[in-house]
């Protein structure tokens, strides 16, 4: 899969069952000293652990493989590599060619005429958000040498809120709070979305949910008017995210019961510096950045690996058939799916600011 | 503006009070009889009419100045022109530098250097829908020919909905049935729709909305997985819109609340074909599509013109001021919003067919 | 005919035959005074005249509907738009289906089904170069505020020579005095040119050349390493104009019998500024301009058309056929295609300084 | 480095002496019986041997890590990686910041501030054709299953010369023929071309040389009329490879001295099938193919590190000084560029066709 930016192209290779997977990042700017470290805290948080998530537990360490000399950035293709080792192909092939439903089986079966590694899913694979995290960890460290700010929260677990960000007021320090591993504002929505989490647990269920993302220090003037909006440009990204079913900017999907006079965001000026009112456009107008906090939600569908018996068809032989998942499945994509999310706004922010 | 899809490159130019905008598409298959009546019947569903529409009353009448030889499509780029007439800058000019609320005013200021044509909002205006939707009705036909129908609604204006479509059994029939100005699965929807306008209107104030998109006789396979998915397409497509805000699939952002059990989408088969007894992914399965209906809906904003003052600031002085926003303004941007983002998903869709 | 480099976008539409060719340029900086006196100028190098030309006279007025306000870029898609009047298409209809030799008859014949406009050539006839120099006569002067200086001269016409630049010592000063009809370094090239065009003329046959194209005040440090080098850009570019059948940059084909130590350009430091003491790279090393001056030759074929009787087969009847081709024909695509070369390069360059 | 195809993406990241290289390609198609044995021959023709090499010797051997199941290709990234290993980074350390003539070092320097790894050239290096070469394997096997045979051969080096192909009659036995580590039309040039090489190894000196590439069995109509041409596209693929430094089609720059009746090559039929008498063209009209061979030649520029004592400057010191390039280098970058350009034709007729 191949994002063509504006100034950064990012190539991303490998499958759920393959030998390595990994990422080859262009037109990053040369000379940037790269915090490995943060790297690594950043693929942390992106990484299986606790109740909820898939028993596949891989060390993901990378490899960077070009595109880094003496610690700095070069200039070349930053390559970082990933090996797969904790993988259980059996678990696979005891589907046989039933189609899991909501899983992309089918679409890929027509696609590729069969010939698709159905693996864990091959290129399908929430495994190949860890190099999308990886150039977002890249991306965040030069965005943060910017003065820019990226933070993401769960919003939302299987209809358990956490409160949503204070759009025209949320700043660099409430976006570091939620360098964690499962980052909410309010931080006793945890309790009940554990609850959720147990209870679909239990019952061989999985749950949805939805990611809210900010970033502070945007430079107003960034995308393009029409088909290169900074919302065009974030959509293609976070889509790239498995599961990812909406792309909302600031009120977004509110805006349908608003009147006009509620949902203006009114100019001020402080210190000889506009700001807004309120934020609802989300920090962009007109497809363009106007200088106040970006705010992105994207929905998670839930996993669609679930215990529960489902019925189905066999690709093979093109009858009904019933099955149910085994393998090793998170029950939430979230809060996992957090740093992946905010990983690609980073790519995408960076990519407007080059 | 410029899409540059897999097969489509679409160019759009022109501004509000320019002298001529229009549109190049290129990649169309050659050899395609245009019926230019149809493209004129799209272009009526989204010219302004009605008590809730501008002032601002254009023919639309469309020149196409390439691309076509003896009626077909001819391989060439199908370059098709509108002339503007019934521009008012005097309008515009009254507002001295005052950046409009939640109008692309101060983004483009600081994009441009203060260079940009503010007048009718230039390249952001709504106007530039016409040529897109052009690109859209050819589409459309091309489409239609493949056995792809595509029809779109209000589903809200205002926080008044109607009925959404039934996602996994939407027919081409009931696609068809929406060809109309006010198109609405359940039209007893419209007469409060109508009182909610009428009260905005009273009120000098705007309303947003939400349009549902639906598309069948998609042939499964369509889209990539990651930054190619049919959803990261379409979004991009529809964000060039202006005032879309969101954009979501099938059960999209209600995902956040479902459970795997409920969320998934179980395949059967009959006579041979298969299908989802619900339709909760839209039709996409990892970013390609699946055969089933493809289910988009996009958040519209209320207008940002709004008769009722407003603070805000003065883009030559920076200095905080009022406005209150004289002019041709909807009321609402839908209906007419409705048929440009079904021509915007046309273009989608048969840039991945292609 | 869409150019997607790295900031400009650059649509071509129209037909030889069609009512309107035109050009839509996105990317350019906002602010830009530009003198439209220039455009002209540029555009009048490249129209037909004189006894060699095609006695097709067009005006070449344009008609700039977006892009520009008071005068100055205005960051909306740069479009112009030009008016076909001369047009004769009888000369064509006359011709059936018989496929010109070494025209693109029988290539688009069947890329489109023969559905093409073969009038005047459609979309692959010289007029389109209109546009094109349309966008390097504004690519020009903005290079020229940046300090960069770009010409061409007729390198060739049917194996008669003018001198090559020094390359490098070509300067700006040079540069400029080749702003005419007939470019030449050495003048008295011309009266042999001359006779060859006449007796080619008088034999009903063509005559084809070699352009070379300068440019000095490039910044070291543009393009990029493999597949968007600046040869890469340039040539994508170059061989857009009808007729280029070749693109070499510095030494170009003389490198094959050259020894190393012979072509390496040797580095040397003036006032602080490093420069080489012969320039055979052609200012690019490793696809990456070096600051020294940019060369590039480009081989233009002789026009297909003449009048001599030549076989071919008849498209419609797939048989063997006679044709001597009427209508109205350069001589020699140059001294007119060395104005669409140079314009070529200059957006070129523009799009890499941007 | 990344080529962004119609159909077909190609990433190709690593450098010189990182751990590394490697390729992914994305848009192959899905279920194709990869032979991995010609893909090991292809890279074997590539690969540094005999006496006018590079002493510098590595394996070649390549993982595929994603794009494979079974044998055949799955829909996913195909990528595969080298390792490095034969790396004596020492030779460059010795060259301090002294800029290597006509190598990439100051173009890089500027464009990367300095942070560009400049051991073994980093991704400026020869050795990337490998994973280019890698792509060009699979392609060429694609290409040989829809009829289509490539081949290239040594046209030139140091001034001594094979002959041409014949353009209207090479067939797809010749192409064959050159599937050799030193591919030749009259083998009887290879005596002379080695004394040419001994003599220039001698004298620590390097050569130049020219490369001509053909392609039987390419359907008409691929490519587009402008920016999309056969040629353009040939043209960015072919100057990724170091060294390039023209690119020609058909007569190529010897159409600057034809007259239109010796330059045009007229249509016959013969069995139904339209052919041209003879092939200036290259197969190419108006940037379109028309099923005759396609013929391309690029110059390939004398290998810029030589024993010979040069002058140049230090990049640190910004002054003059002298250098000797030590370390392990081609003589000639032929016979093992010839099969590079081989490689990067195969990739780009392919993707047109796909």
């Amino acid at each position: 899969m191949n994002y063509n930016g504006k100034r950064i192209n990012l190539s991303i290779f490998g499958e759920s069952h393959g030998a390595v997977i990994g990422c080859s990042a262009e037109g990053l700017p040369a000379g940037f000293l790269l915090d490995t470290e943060k790297i690594r805290d950043m693929l942390d948080r992106r990484r299986a652990s606790g109740r909820f998530s898939t028993k596949r537990r891989e060390k993901d360490e990378f490899e960077i493989v070009s595109g880094v000399y003496n610690g700095r950035t070069d200039g070349a293709p930053l390559c970082a590599l990933f090996k797969n080792s904790d993988t259980v192909p059996e678990d696979y092939l005891k589907l046989g060619g039933k189609a899991r439903p909501s899983h992309a089986d089918y679409a890929a079966f027509v696609k590729y005429g069969g010939y698709n590694d159905f693996r864990g899913g091959g290129q399908f694979s929430a495994r190949l958000t860890l190099p999308m995290v990886f150039a977002g960890a890249v991306a965040k460290q030069m965005l943060d040498a910017k003065g820019v700010d990226v933070g993401a929260h769960v919003l939302e677990i299987g209809g358990v809120c956490d409160k949503r960000f204070d759009a025209a007021r949320v700043d660099a320090g409430t976006l570091r709070s939620l360098d964690s591993r499962f980052p909410l504002l309010d931080g006793s929505a945890e309790a009940a979305m554990t609850k959720r989490l147990e209870e679909a647990a239990a019952e061989g269920d999985s749950l949805g949910g939805m990611v809210e993302c900010a970033a502070t220090g945007v430079p107003a003037g960034l995308g393009e008017c029409g088909f290169g909006s900074v919302e065009g440009v974030l959509s293609q990204l976070l889509f790239a995210i498995p599961a990812v079913k909406s792309a909302e900017f600031g009120a977004g999907s509110e805006f349908a019961s608003l009147t006009g006079s509620k949902a203006n965001d009114e100019w001020r000026m402080v210190n000889g510096a506009p700001f807004t009112l309120t934020n609802n456009a989300g920090g962009i107008n007109g497809g363009i950045t106007n200088g106040m906090p970006l705010i992105v939600r994207a929905a998670i569908r839930p996993i669609p690996s679930i215990a529960k018996p489902q019925r189905t068809i066999d690709l093979h032989t093109m009858t009904e058939t019933e099955l149910s998942v085994e393998g090793r499945h998170d029950v939430c994509a979230l809060p996992r799916a957090v740093v992946a999310v905010e990983a690609m706004v980073c790519v995408g922010i960076l990519d407007l600011m080059l």
